[in-house]
């Protein structure tokens, strides 16, 4: 007999309905969402999030970092949980999916399996994780590391704003510093959904990419000091100008890059010069790198070549230019058994799918360590993200979801 | 007889000691000044001075663009003046010498004379011009430019910094909106002595530059407009990157301008990155461009490459680029007059000079539009300036401010 599990389907109308809901907060003019981590209006998406988690009677505890987990619970609550997530911070400029969709699609299983009356052996958690962004505060995915045991407690408290808030202390502001130990319990198996946020699903027509794997990311801060000096006088070989010497670096290393692989990726989202007076050659220049490549030999690749260009525009520029590894993500293989709990799920619903590798970094990189993970992506228009016109199907967003349903019943056992 | 006058000298200590006095005011911690136009900085420098003028009977008048005029009257009062000065203002890292040196060595002048009970025929005058620096508000010499009939009043009141703040808004507040119309009033002569902010009178180890005239100068707006869109999933040949349009147009104009003429100068003061994520491509760069050359023809070469190249970059990369002119201030010659009462003080004086060509903008070159004028260099180390490390010998100043002396005397006649 067929598994009446198997035709159980999510609201895809109430999907949509709380994610529009919670765009609201933090809504920007350009259609957007501004809801950056551990701001008023985070705090606010927060305490939205909980009080639906306890309308279908969840039990929410949070962590030291501010991660907050809503359970329901199972048949058997000494088994592991099945638990999926993401987060609900949002980039400066951000859209309304990205994260946020990973958060309610777990919570409309929940609500799905609440009207249904129907309880699973193993409990369900839907997580929300602290600055997965990392816009306001740099690492990202800093609540998912320290909870996975990547980074220290005192290290996640420590990291500060542009403005030199600590999380520790925005955490205890907004109310989100939690008594929990950030630390794993038992889980049996862990799944993220996510918009693509690149556009492969949607130039291939497919609606469902069944996540395999993440791109490693670098990330590094690069200063520039030049000798302030004035616009008019100052012969030009007199001159140490930190923007020829950052121009001239940048303009070589998206060339390296883009001559080196297709799958690579290079990215300087800040950049900014100090004082910043018009007629004087600035005394510096900050610069934001991120490099990507699927293959741990590919980033090290363009590791190399970053630190061998930064040697000769050094020497042939005499400005001198400081560098610094901010962070690194080693590229991420999911749990095979995960992986295919996805592909079972997809397959069963019927949905067009491929196997992909995320350009992105996801919460579930540091779940990955400590649980068996994978993820479920759905195509996002243009392939558009971190950009307030980021845009997904609601009808997309519903198979997604159902993915997700079928994958965490699989795992999480009907009696 | 020998006319006792060129025996006269001024007091080099006193000199020294009111630019030690008025550079306690927005000093930093790095030996320089921050004292910005219209600033409660600012303010405190313009009172100093006004005080200091008045201690030595000069009468003083405001006006409407602030600036301050101290008159130490003549025997005939109804010739027209001889005038001195430059400005207070600094750079946000700027010096103790660029400006105010000028300012305060017009101040010993008249010290000197009044000590002495010397009166000349014409009437002298010290002036202070507002916002020479163009660092607060955009564009620089808008004081003296207003007061020469470049720009309109209402042009000058409406110009905003960073805040919003307006000069008219910002002069009311420091109590620095006269009620003077900012015209020009009868001159005979005008005279302003600075550092060179260049290497050359130190390289050739020369004391005096007797000034014949001033580069020109451009000033550019440019944005990049970018898409923003997530730094991994996004193929690298999807992407509109402002950071790489610019850095790609920056590589090709240094490289350009280097090689058209060593004369020619280029300086990109400011630049900055939005939203300023490190994982979002930006949205947005803007850059602030300043471009030189002594001669007109060679200012017009510049200016059609910058052109030409923005037209190149934009189509080759997809990224728009919005390129606006700021500001425009032709090269300048000087009054062959004031020259040479500068060279034959200079010369009774025997101090080792040359002349030479200004590279940064004054106030002078908008005085020179409605009077005679011409302008004394003085060496500041390592040809250092708009830095807070811009230093200068006492020796220097002093034999400056003694050809200052020399020929404002030669101009405004003694009985």
């Amino acid at each position: 007999m067929e598994n009446p599990a198997k035709l159980l389907r999510v609201d895809g109308k109430r999907l949509w309905r709380s994610l529009m809901e919670i765009a609201e907060i933090g809504a920007t003019p350009g259609g957007g969402c501004n809801r950056q981590a551990l701001t008023e209006e985070d705090r606010q998406g927060r305490d939205l999030f909980v009080r639906w988690c306890r309308e279908i009677g969840c039990e929410i505890r949070v962590d030291r970092m501010g991660n907050i987990f809503a359970r329901r619970a199972g048949i058997d609550n000494s088994l592991p949980a099945v638990i999926t997530g993401s987060h609900l911070d949002t980039q400066p400029t951000g859209g309304k999916f990205d994260g946020v969709y990973g958060v309610l699609a777990g919570l409309e299983v929940l609500r799905t399996l609440e009207e249904k009356g129907i309880r699973t052996k193993a409990p369900l958690e839907v997580v929300v994780w602290t600055n997965e962004e990392g816009a306001r505060f740099s690492p990202a995915m800093v609540g998912s590391g320290v909870w996975a045991g990547e980074f220290s407690l005192e290290y996640g408290h420590s990291r500060v704003d542009k403005a030199g808030l600590s999380i520790g202390q925005e955490l205890e502001r907004i109310g989100y510093l939690g008594t929990e130990e950030a630390q794993p319990t038992p889980i049996k198996a862990a799944y993220e959904a996510h918009i693509e946020q690149g556009p492969i699903l949607e130039n291939q027509d497919q609606v469902i990419g069944v996540v395999t794997g993440v791109q490693g990311i670098r990330w590094y801060d690069l200063t520039f000091f030049g000798t302030p000096c004035h616009a008019g006088p100052t012969p030009m070989e007199d001159r140490r100008d930190p923007v020829k010497a950052m121009a001239w670096l940048c303009e070589r290393l998206y060339g390296e890059v883009r001559a080196y692989s297709e799958d690579a990726r290079i990215t300087c989202g800040d950049l900014r010069a100090t004082p910043g007076s018009r007629n004087t050659v600035p005394e510096k220049v900050v610069l934001a790198l991120d490099l990507r490549h699927p293959m741990p030999e590919g980033l090290e690749h363009l590791h190399r070549t970053l630190y061998r260009m930064v040697e000769q525009v050094q020497e042939a520029s005499g400005v001198a230019i400081d560098i610094r590894e901010e962070w690194y993500s080693p590229p991420v293989a999911f749990n095979k058994n995960c992986i295919e709990a996805v592909e079972s799920a997809v397959q069963s619903l019927g949905y067009s799918h491929r196997r992909m590798v995320s350009g992105a970094g996801h919460d579930s990189v540091y779940v990955s360590r400590v649980a068996p993970a994978s993820m479920i992506f759905v195509p996002c228009a243009g392939g558009l993200s971190h950009n307030e016109a980021e845009s997904a199907e609601p009808g997309h967003l519903e198979m997604g979801c159902n993915v997700l349903l079928q994958a965490m019943l699989a795992s999480a056992e009907l009696s």
